[in-house]
């Protein structure tokens, strides 16, 4: 154990009161880093083996081991903390990796990588560059995400997190390949599977999310805040080990579809898969594979599996008890996490087999027991029921935008808890972690059962890049361009000011697109419904009436985007989603329901509409004694919202000019007068430096 | 003759001392119009014949009956000097002529005309509205174009012209649907046909156009200035009588096509047409249609043909005289017209057959003579060499937005002098009539020979109407908005603003566009060279240059349009058009003669090149030690312009994000310094209420 102890080291707190003491703790973290990770590329003994494709889904080894440089230059240059490349072949190589790949979607590129001894001295480059970063970079305590030591953390703890997936992807070489290494023993204690069992977990309340003032470096998507009610349920003590799994396998579960989802169903018929990776079936006898030795199948350790193996073994268990079996949600997780009163890098000794602290390797599920319940961290990941996202607050980091909003698509799950190998920031408490559900890592499960079938997941609030909503979500909800100010807010005050002995009852947004002017409306009215032709805009209204928040991505520049997050208690609506209905429908053929109102608002929508005529023929009858209908538009008509011979003005009629205010006004003087007229100005952001900036009319209404 | 003197009137003058006897003018004007107009329709003995198609490219005679009423009433309430319709059938169905159709575009549609009862009823109330408006109106004088008399008269001048085309119409009739009317009888006198001569008219200079400060209401083509010289030409004392014409239909004139245009031939062919439409042949003798009886061939009459026929005559005689025959530029007309030093309204007595003055017909046409030349006005209409253009300065009226603009297509040849039912306005010296080049009229022509073959007639300055040179028009040469500047402007300044010791040699504007920073740049320059990619953008630069002028229309809502016009003398680049070369060209692939300058400058050009590092890596070899490279963009980068993978920036590159500026950094540190970088706004109309508004950002580089 004496060699183990070398390889243990803490992520350094961003807190401290000696700026160069912290100089020399971020040298050391970086060094003791670079050297771990190069001590696991050690146990390679054929410098062929950097150039297997062992896993077709991953690049070779070569790649991982040039990658953890090259990021730090990569990421230095972005930053403009270093001015030039070392090697702008390599740095293009090693840059760009395949995780997120799918098993149908195979990496066919060819790659002229280069030799393992090139890829070495070029690591030894980037170690004295950062070295030499570190020791001349400006530091102030504590250091914050805009600092270059930031980056530097950045670095060391995205070179961890490879120290890891490398891990992985050498336990698929053959082992000829391998040598023994003092630093990377496995653990030698195995023995019978020891017999699950359920412990009551009692109802209870989380909350989610690292944070702002936390002490540790932190990813992206551990910031943020989330609250969230847990119902109670009943946890399995140990994580499922090879022992229980066995049953599973043994009584055909990879042959029943009926256990497997339908994209593990498709995951099965790709692969032919009929045990978990790591598992083989030789001579009458399984084994198990692991960082650099087979051992014959250690029944009580963990089973390393993907999400949709465990969903599967769930399924069935759930059949086999009569129960409702699945895996824990994140919140449910943390219940359990929140026993336990400790976190890296303020123990003494790691609470479980995390951090390297014991093993490299999985050890038995009940070595490491807490308050009842074995392996609350450590050991391998567990896989969870949800699918990442981000927590109310997410912001990205602007030197990596694409660390985690590419995940939350829905179709990555989160895991938690970390591996014997997760370090640094990977095992810590907030560390959270999302591969797509087929993957493998060191990554295996633990059950619970619920009171019910319904699994408490949120859908995943994903990010709105339909150019055009993104758009419209900026222009309602985002940043004021061109001191014009927001633009449904100053529709809402600009009518108000016109509509003297207004009544305050029901009000009509039609048109309300993603919904901004609905929210506005309901801060003055008892209740107000939003509708909109188009549900690809309404349904954001939608979620931020239900969610309270939406996220969308907006262009800067090419393809670049700017990730945005907004929610209604920033915005001041927090109170009021209850006083709203959005509804998807059509202006042209209202529904009989919507009728009733004190105020019919119509933005943007006149010249939007294929039969404007028929609209404001019939909106009348939609208005109360006294109210008003209140349009605004910039008059753009365009044949493929309006035909031409519909157009309220734009034309010419009997051969003269006709505008669409005189349109308006012939359709609507039968029932109405008109009270004011009035320009609002509007800016729409298409990219960073252009815009479009449009003056709508408003006309105020009121029905005779 | 005492009951054509009751026909007599003049157009009004705008001046006056008491606005009383104005307002009494102008209300005997109008009621003697209306009245005049009437008795014309008086000719027809039969309802039926107002429902005949005599000529089937025009409408029958109901809808013209109704037409010249109902023009007062929509223009009234386009101009809001009316608020109510009087009858919303009639006012559409008599709203749209069909003068300007082509031969081969026959109207086709069904119409339910009403009865001449219900039409004689709807211009009895008009008749009212119109003397109540007149008695009511608010009047000052002068009266000019904003005011409400303007459009009184606009009314009364337009009924004057369908009073002509009518006849025109009537004289297509049958004659059985037509009784003698002492108002309406014509000339009984002919004779054998006089014989023609020439005259010498000496060069010299005229002045075209109708001054702004002009005492007499005046249609929008009128208005504006042009001075022409004139070489020395000689020109036929009389109009082209039939005897004359006679020889060339007797030669075969219409069977020849070598006489003919290309146009010519086709309405050939179309028609079938042997002799001028007005003539007929039967049994042995040629006789012609007058407005209400035929008469033997009257020899001395002008013959009235349309421009096609009248220029086939000059072809055959120029050929019979080894000549150059043509017809009168505008012009050549105008030095005839000024030998004649009066004009309505001043006139005492019309100088010749107009004006309904001496005849309801034509007349012999030696019977009026001026310093040698016969029928310089009147009798009938003599069609110009020139297609029909505004001049310089020409604005269109707002109530009547297509009267003129229309016709400035090239395929609208000018008429000059008038007829002898051409009264009120179009009895003054200024009037101008355009039609297709096929069209009848009460129109003949008088020829010229000239020194040279060639036509001394400018090339039609037609309206842009493609919208997106139209935008850049306006861009460049039009309003500015939300208080941007000129973007060309401002990027000339700014960039001498940073190019210290920049040389004014040569400057090289590439991606000029419609060309204003080349005008700009060459205020200080020795040279400019504008280059554009596009030649439906840089034929306005090259316009401009040329002919001091160029037009556009731009939308202002719809369909609706507004016309504008810019010259190199407004914008004060009168003297700058000889150091400016405009070109087509590739900036990617430019000619080895574009080089050795001391500026090239590339405004919002990088974002639309094919391979924009391509451009970049060559430019420096186009310009002399120490110039300057200054680009302006606002990185808009758009695959249909430039393939992704040349996108200088606003892309990933090995997964981490580079801006525009990055990559333009990188291409050009080579051979260049930068010295600036500053952000440039502009707006771009695209309707009068949407805008793109954008910054630019310019950067600066010297070459090292």
């Amino acid at each position: 154990m004496e060699t183990r102890a070398k390889t243990v080291s803490k992520t350094p707190l961003l807190t401290g009161h000696s700026v160069e003491h912290k100089r020399a703790e971020i040298r050391a973290y970086f060094h003791q880093t670079f050297s771990l990770y190069e001590s696991l590329f050690d146990c390679i003994n054929s410098d062929q083996a950097y150039y297997l494709r062992a896993e077709p889904l991953r690049h070779p080894l070569i790649f991982y081991f040039g990658h953890t440089a090259v990021f730090f230059i990569n990421k230095l240059l972005l930053g403009k903390y270093q001015t030039q490349r070392l090697n702008q072949r390599l740095e293009s190589m090693f840059a760009i990796g395949v995780d997120e790949m799918s098993w149908d979607d195979l990496n066919s590129g060819h790659y002229d990588w280069p030799s393992v001894a090139d890829t070495r001295a070029y690591r030894d480059q980037v170690r004295q560059v950062v070295d030499t970063l570190i020791s001349e970079m400006p530091l102030t305590l504590p250091i914050t995400q805009d600092s270059p030591a930031w980056i530097i953390l950045m670095g060391i703890e995205h070179e961890r997190i490879h120290l890891e997936t490398s891990s992985v992807i050498m336990r698929m070489l053959p082992l000829e390949y391998l040598d023994a290494h003092p630093l990377w023993s496995a653990c030698q204690d195995s023995g019978p599977a020891p017999e699950n069992s359920l412990l009551s977990i009692p109802a209870g309340t989380v909350t989610l999310g690292k944070p702002a003032t936390a002490h540790t470096y932190g990813w992206d998507n551990e910031y943020g805040q989330k609250t969230v009610t847990v119902g109670p349920f009943k946890v399995a003590k140990y994580l499922v080990c090879n022992g229980e799994f066995l049953s599973f396998v043994q009584a055909g579960g990879y042959q029943e579809p009926e256990w497997w989802s339908q994209e593990g169903q498709q995951w099965l018929a790709y692969t032919g898969a009929t045990m978990p990776r790591f598992w083989q079936y030789r001579y009458g006898e399984y084994l198990q594979r692991n960082l650099l030795q087979e051992m014959p199948l250690p029944l009580d350790w963990p089973v390393e599996v993907n999400y949709l193996e465990a969903k599967a073994f769930c399924n069935w268990k759930a059949r086999q008890t009569g129960t409702h079996v699945r895996l824990p949600t994140e919140a449910e997780w943390t219940v359990l996490r929140n026993q336990l009163d400790t976190d890296q890098p303020h123990w003494q000794t790691a609470p479980g087999n995390i951090n390297l602290e014991h093993y490299a390797s999985s050890c038995p599920v009940n070595r490491f027991e807490h308050n009842g319940i074995s392996d609350v961290v450590g050991n391998v990941w567990q896989w969870t029921e949800s699918p990442i996202d981000g927590f109310p607050g997410f912001e990205v980091h602007p030197l990596y935008d694409d660390f985690s909003t590419p995940t939350f698509d829905g179709r990555h799950n989160l895991f938690k808890g970390g591996s014997w190998i997760s370090t640094g920031n990977e095992a810590t408490r907030y560390a959270r972690y999302a591969f797509r559900r087929h993957f493998f890592q060191h990554a295996g499960f633990r059950y619970l059962e619920s009171n019910s079938a319904e699994v408490p997941v949120e859908p995943v609030n994903t990010y709105e890049t339909d150019e055009l909503v993104a758009q419209y979500l900026e222009f309602h909800y985002g940043d004021n361009y061109f001191d014009a100010p927001n633009y449904p807010k100053a529709c809402v005050q600009t009518l108000l000011s016109h509509t003297s002995g207004l009544k305050r009852g029901r009000a009509l947004d039609l048109g309300c697109s993603v919904g901004r002017a609905s929210f506005e409306l309901a801060i003055h009215f008892d209740h107000v419904d939003g509708i909109d032709f188009s549900a690809r805009f309404i349904q954001h209204g939608f979620q931020l009436k239900e969610t309270g928040h939406t996220r969308f991505a907006i262009p800067t520049e090419g393809e670049l985007v700017e990730f945005k997050e907004v929610s209604l208690h920033q915005l001041g609506y927090g109170e009021l989603a209850d006083k709203i209905d959005f509804v998807q429908g059509d202006a042209c053929n209202l529904k009989a329901r919507f009728s009733g109102y004190d105020l019919v608002f119509c933005g943007n929508l006149i010249d939007r509409l294929y039969d404007p005529t028929l609209f404001l023929q019939q909106i009348h009858e939609r208005l109360n004694a006294g109210g008003y209908l209140v349009l605004t538009s910039p008059y753009t008509w365009l044949e493929q919202y309006t035909p031409k011979e519909k157009w309220l003005g734009g034309i010419k009629v009997n051969g003269e000019n006709v505008t669409t205010f005189d349109g308006l006004s012939a359709v609507l003087s039968q029932h109405f007068t008109l009270v004011a007229q009035q320009d609002v100005p509007f800016v729409i952001r298409e990219t960073r430096r252009k815009f479009q900036h449009t003056l709508a009319e408003m006309t105020v209404w009121q029905l005779k």
